[in-house]
């Protein structure tokens, strides 16, 4: 069994080994830029860790978790463009760097590309695999217009809320594990426990984020601090807050939401003395734990060893432990 | 056998039943819209007619077909927002109607539906299908991604052209060809066959549609006349002319195309007063003929029964007599 910083290692390989000097160079060059961007190569590691787990060489779920990746990618590069997001991971994002045409094209692009990583399986997985890929990939364009549609909607519920970010953030890591679980004839049974621990950890992940962006040390997240809380969106803090607000805390709120609040820093803080007086993080951090012990929960129902769990327990653990 | 009209009518049958009240409005309503535009339905009626052609009953072709189709829109979609139209078939582009970030997400999801239908074939079938569909999607995205290159490029060449016809426009009617051979068990050299009688059908189509939004009638064309010429569009049409110009004339063409002129119809009859002195029309449709025939010679060397092939004969000589 190999650890996280193993697969990472061999993905990075991988990654930087896609990007071959394809013509025209103005579609090709985007991709490659995207995919060396860095990241945590989360996904495509689970595709392989849960290959193992399930008793696979990871070596024959690598071109699958590739696809996983660059579909991944494409996400990303599409998102930037409607959320008008000038950097990603601390870079020029493509079409702050290219512009918005080539960005669309150059993602299109990707999306094809991560296709043909998924069809590189055993031919008796092929439609399995493809299966749950298109309609993971249909959720997760469903949570992106979720998400810009919750931007003008006035009465988002929390329900609604974690609905939004299963589908545009969670389903794609339970896709990767059940992947994994499928190209190593797991049963059925075990392939959706993986798959639901997966989305379960997703919704704790996104919960996390959430939570960081306004709580974690700006140098070691490696954005800035408070992004959120100056964009307006409505994350789980800020609907949870609105949930437990007073009527007066409940206007300051609306109001600091509202954009009358021109200095960024003074904003910031003015959000988090509220979110302060409500116990917010308190409260996030309660509610990622109890995404994240379901999904543990899950993890334990599958039946194999419970050795060969080990890795993903840790990395799991790991994740939720992280600080940036 | 049946002929283009009764396929054209059994695909406006199923193209309609593909909307249903999918939620998110905003991400589904728009691929609704953009379906029922309507439009020729030329590349699925392709698939139906060639799997007919060799030997298998239509109806085993209609999800690949709409595949086909799906993934058409989907290139205009997104096309449409590059290229900045205002107007899709005499209709607001998607991107009017709603916005840019709409038409993007919108023609993301229609992309992944499109290999849903694709995937609905014979598990037998599945790799050539999917694999002949990605790399097509991708050359299209190729020849998008030069087509929008040859904007800003100076030096075009005719060959240059053709290369990206080829590749945004007449690899995807090989490839609606050729999925209709895969599926009726065609054998691999009759499946290129087809394949190589629709890429040059392909390159006279769009050599076809250069001539008209010239010299169309604008009534029966459904789009203004002279829209290339406006748009300064490096065509064959511009291209031969510049071949072709002697070096007065040749500079009035550039002047013309600069942007200089700025009345839209002195531009359009200056520029045609000039093709006419070079005799542009005529040339094009010799060299439209050329691909014509090349198309037909592929055709004939298919080894199936020449009663098999009359009714895409037929078709493709219908599409070459068009007028608009």
């Amino acid at each position: 069994m190999h650890n996280a910083a193993f697969f990472r290692q061999i993905l990075e390989e991988k990654i930087s080994k896609l990007s071959l000097n394809h013509q025209p160079a103005e579609l090709y060059d985007p991709i490659s830029y995207m995919l060396e961007l860095g990241g945590k190569r989360l996904r495509p590691a689970l595709v392989l860790m849960s290959a193992e787990m399930f008793g696979t060489a990871f070596e024959t779920a690598i071109e699958p978790a590739l696809g996983i990746e660059v579909f991944h990618n494409f996400t990303l590069m599409h998102d930037d463009i409607m959320d008008k997001a000038p950097l990603r991971r601390g870079k020029p994002t493509v079409h702050q760097k290219w512009n918005a045409d080539i960005a669309i094209l150059s993602g299109d692009t990707m999306f094809i590309k991560s296709v043909q990583h998924m069809m590189k399986v055993n031919e008796k997985h092929l439609p399995d695999v493809l299966s749950l890929f298109c309609s993971t990939a249909i959720e997760v364009c469903e949570g992106q217009q979720l998400d810009m549609n919750f931007e003008q909607q006035k009465n988002v519920t929390i329900k609604d809320y974690i609905h939004m970010i299963e589908l545009k953030t969670a389903v794609l890591l339970a896709c990767a594990l059940k992947t994994g679980a499928i190209i190593a004839n797991a049963t059925e049974k075990d392939a959706r426990l993986v798959y639901d621990f997966g989305k379960m950890m997703g919704i704790a992940f996104q919960l996390h984020d959430d939570i960081l962006d306004v709580y974690a040390d700006e140098k070691k997240f490696g954005k800035l601090s408070g992004g959120d809380i100056l964009s307006n969106k409505k994350t789980f803090l800020f609907l949870k807050a609105c949930e437990l607000a007073t009527e007066n805390q409940k206007k300051d709120l609306l109001k600091l939401y509202s954009g009358i609040e021109t200095d960024p820093d003074s904003k910031i803080s003015s959000v988090k003395k509220i979110f302060s007086q409500l116990n917010i993080q308190q409260e996030s951090e309660k509610q990622m734990q109890h995404y994240y012990q379901q999904a543990l929960q899950h993890l334990n129902d599958i039946n194999i060893d419970n050795e060969r769990k080990k890795i993903i327990r840790q990395f799991a653990n790991d994740l939720m432990q992280r600080e940036f």
